[in-house]
């Protein structure tokens, strides 16, 4: 299996390339029993389309879900979920230019040196395209993680570029167009991002996740760390070049006192482990933040080599995003989704049976 | 299977405690035909290895392999190849009294509530002792990556809490305990370790490791892609809270004419990817950096719980690193080794017959 | 994951049931570079289908298969090749009787025992319907087999009920809606089937594949021997009770010297192994047979109980095969195909670099 | 992973050579608290051993089994419990003849070609010997499948070459070497191999298993059904040419009317389907049987070629059981037992929140 599958019982397998006829994944040991609707997929889609605003890509996806198989009068059925989205505005003219050299920063060389032969239409099986399907899939398993254990996950953009959020509020994180938790800024991002689109270039980003209400005890050491299938499941995401739990990169010049969360029978007294320890849920918020770089679809011409070895100029045309960090916050979430479910079908799989020994300590942090 | 396999088709299951009688490993996908004696494991296992200075834990592991199967008249059968390491120097009575309680920071509390029931003795399963194994199946890996395709994986000591090198010689990383690549710190290093040692406290640290000669073509799209899994395996070691690939966290503040790195006919321009674009290698250098946070077992006392639930205090003795990072040198170039060798046997499954089509851009990047 | 995909390099992921909207699957992990198009698939379905004559289901699957993905300019691309057929005369009113009571040989009770909830209409997932896949995806490893390897995959009816053949002609067997190998025999199995039908009852069947020019050397030890994982696709096909390999079952009267097969510089002389020892390919053909029970599905009433637990008569009515086996040839060989491309690619995976050694032994059997 | 681990969840990797050092195992995945001891594996080693009696191979295998890790103070923790067993009584110079030929129905000449070198001391990775560690690690899963659930796994030789039982008696089994259901028909059987063990020959045999109280609802269509499992657990075993489930081959000659099992309130009416029904368990006795092909090694000469490709004979020296079919039936039941645990595990992953919709049918036959 070449990797087109993720998650070890709740698998989802995804198919299709970005101007190809269509996209899809099949969700394969998703629980049965859960209510599912082809309207539900719309709203997480909708946040991680573009064409949404000026910010992001013009390609305008519409992204309609149609649910395949795996659902009957409404009910998951415990058999496979496929789900089809259609592709209607691929403009492969936009391409043509392209065919015969490589764009720097993307795949266009490494897909032609392994497999000898590639689909160059909007970076084919490469494209951020592909990001709808975990996406949808990942609908399935929050609205699974929700209704059955609480756990509710949501992300939001944690740095544009330089830019980094004054003030924090979840509230602000839905009701602007780049996941900001700091709403009094949103006016100098438009503005960061107009003069960026006019400049041709792009910039990198920083998000951040969080996933609350998870139980303790989800993860499997030693190769199966839910911190270790975290960060395969983010950085596989387009443009990822760094994952963090917890603090991070900054536990590098922590000392130990200050690093380690101390408890007491009233909860955690911090959470600089992110939620984990061990590789298991401690049962606080598990925290999570992956840089992305810029886009590397940018007008301002690079130098590269053709086809024939020879050097030459690459400007990319099309339709693209200045800063693909921006819609890169519901697909974060998506894929923190999808390792939550998974491991909570692999804890009951094995400790189905256990009885919780020792006390449970709370995962609040106070703040 | 219980996530204690590491790998697809070069695959290595390891078992055993800390303290128990043994822990050991085997390595399932070997190509048949290498040559392999015990005497081998003993040089990377001596530099993961505790004990060999005043600034590491003192427990001294012996660390003698055995190989139970899967070699004959000295080569590699391509039959499972077992490798046993019998515990010596486990002093168990150290850790008599923290049975009935959760040190801050540490896997004794999550495993209590995922399992119902722990071996706590050194930690169990959940200590670095069990990383001795990476290291000892990665001697084969690298052995044969060397041998079959020159790749060479190697790492350093990039931070050591707050203390960052000022010069970089590759030749001065394997002549100090520190992995550490200007020799002129040395003595400061000392220094430092033997201050922290007396305060009680520790600190965290980064370690960069570096593939060279890796083809280009390594790596499956979307979910194994090359980063994705180097970020699984290297969050995947205790300790580890951060994962970069490339520029990693640096590329949050970049602009697209910054990060991606141009070609040219004589070759890459720049290397801010880390030698991996669209999850697949260039063929450049591969660069990947981890963050390590500041041990946890430290002799300074910290809130905790006990197992009814009542405010304590913890102290941990026994023999513990003041910064683990040091000795996740190997240990960290053990799993970029181990998804290296993976990622070829993978790649010659799929496309074994391709005729690569397209230039072959040299990886060097004029420095 | 729910156990949709086979195979483990050359995966093939299915969905659908039998009256939804479509069916479908993703082969992930097949070689880059095949020639393919969609008219490739109507022979081979076309074979399996419903309908044809008046001795199978007289259901009209028309089995259109659309390429989705992983084809680009007529070559694969060795990414998910992603395949649809809309299902298209399914007439669940047919299915309305039997909505509240378990048929007596069928997977109603064990379905819903299993999830709690099922999709009752003409079986859901459990289906026949589902092996439409099956072949759909054992076309693209026929050709490559046969492209790459001139391995060739082949079987034919070998009892129908109590009936065998008196001759054996290869040339015979795609001359006849029976796949049977003695063309003189046809009117009497047109004849025997006809009184069947008539009857209301059904039979079992035995089908053969042999597959042809398979190298030396496929199969993996210990649990993925050839013959283990041909026993595993062939018994995981619907109605199948049993599976042989070489004499299978005849084995159990026999004495060493009859059944090992010797060998001399021109070839093994003789193939009671069917073409496996030790679960690795010899050279010679892969003799497989297995054993299909008489179709459930039948008009004679039979005692049964309803979702109260209550004693109820059943009575299927609906489209169905008197005997299933009929159509099983065209599944049985692609379960065979799918087996053997992937130990194909696991081969080469492992032992891609072996200098074979020792002499090759033709596969040719003196018959 | 050259697929020598069985098991998806409980999941055992295997190691070790016939005249290696030792032989082993992994399993990991097994539910924390289960008591273990090392004294619990000695009945069914033993079973399984030879050097029993004079009717199989005289090699003395001791086969004390090390418990290496997993287990703290008798219970199981939930990590990978290894077990070891050196090998004791080896005697490689009885293999020094055939290192330079390749003995008629072994895996000697299908090693090399695989592998291009091979250990050849008494068969090496090929050799039954590796099976001690399949039973090993069924007497977990037997504990296990028994203390939780209730369910029973047990085998007996349904047929010893030509012979068959007259009468059939459980309590029987156990009281003979041959694991033979009719003691009236021991003495019959001892002349039999005292006469086959002179004449320098071998046969083959039948073993059939069953069992009890497992629950309906285990086995995952489509392509991880229990009957599929269980034929590749079964036919993974050595010298096994055939599986059959419920009433197997029989079925081709079967009517509808005849092999479909009907129910009523008080149970089902017959078992024709062996407790499986659309790949999932109906609650009935799971029932399967395999054919076993008669010893390859036997002291009779026979045909080969060496390793310059020239004709020669060979005889097999060396400590061989004339009907390995003895032997198997502890083998068998292994089998059974992993592929059980692993299904419950599996199917309370999935479905362990699904309150089970409709009756309970007894399993119960009426026999």
């Amino acid at each position: 299996m070449s990797s087109n599958s993720f998650g070890k019982l709740f698998a989802v397998t995804t198919f299709g390339e970005s101007h190809g006829p269509a996209i899809g994944c099949v969700i394969d040991g998703c629980p049965p029993g859960l209510p599912l609707a082809e309207h539900e997929f719309a709203h997480d889609l909708e946040r991680r389309a573009t064409g949404r605003t000026r910010h992001t890509s013009q390609r305008h996806e519409e992204d309609r879900v149609e649910i395949l198989s795996g659902v009957h009068e409404g009910l998951t059925t415990g058999t496979p979920i496929a789900l089809l989205v259609r592709n209607t505005d691929a403009r492969s003219k936009d391409y043509a230019e392209i065919l015969d050299r490589f764009r720097p920063g993307h795949a266009d060389y490494t897909y032609l040196r392994k497999y000898g032969h590639r689909d160059p239409r909007g970076g084919g099986r490469s494209s951020a395209r592909e990001t709808t399907m975990r996406v949808a899939a990942a609908v399935v398993a929050k609205k699974w993680l929700a209704e059955r254990h609480g756990i509710v996950v949501r992300g939001y953009l944690a740095n544009l570029g330089p830019l980094a959020p004054r003030s924090f509020d979840w509230a602000a994180v839905e009701e602007n167009p780049f996941f900001w938790p700091d709403a009094a800024m949103v006016p100098e991002l438009e503005t960061f991002m107009d003069a960026l689109r006019k400049s041709g270039d792009s910039v990198g980003a920083r998000v951040n996740v969080e996933a609350t209400n998870a139980p303790p005890g989800l993860g499997e050491p030693i190769y199966g760390k839910l911190d270790a299938e975290l960060a395969s499941a983010l950085m596989g995401i387009n443009a990822v070049k760094g994952v963090e739990i917890g603090d991070g990169f900054a536990a590098v010049a922590q000392k130990g006192t200050e690093h380690r969360d101390e408890m007491s029978p009233e909860g955690f007294l911090s959470n600089h482990a992110g939620g984990i320890l061990g590789g298991i849920s401690t049962g606080q918020a598990i925290r999570c933040s992956i840089a992305l770089k810029p886009t590397s679809s940018i007008r301002l011409p690079g130098r590269s080599v053709n086809l024939a070895g020879e050097a030459v100029e690459v400007v990319t045309k099309g339709r693209h995003d200045p800063c693909v960090g921006i819609r890169a916050t519901p697909i974060a979430e998506a894929m923190v989704a999808l390792v939550l479910i998974d491991h909570v079908l692999r804890h009951r799989a094995q400790c189905g049976d256990v009885a919780a020994s020792g006390p449970l300590i709370p995962g609040s942090v106070p703040e």
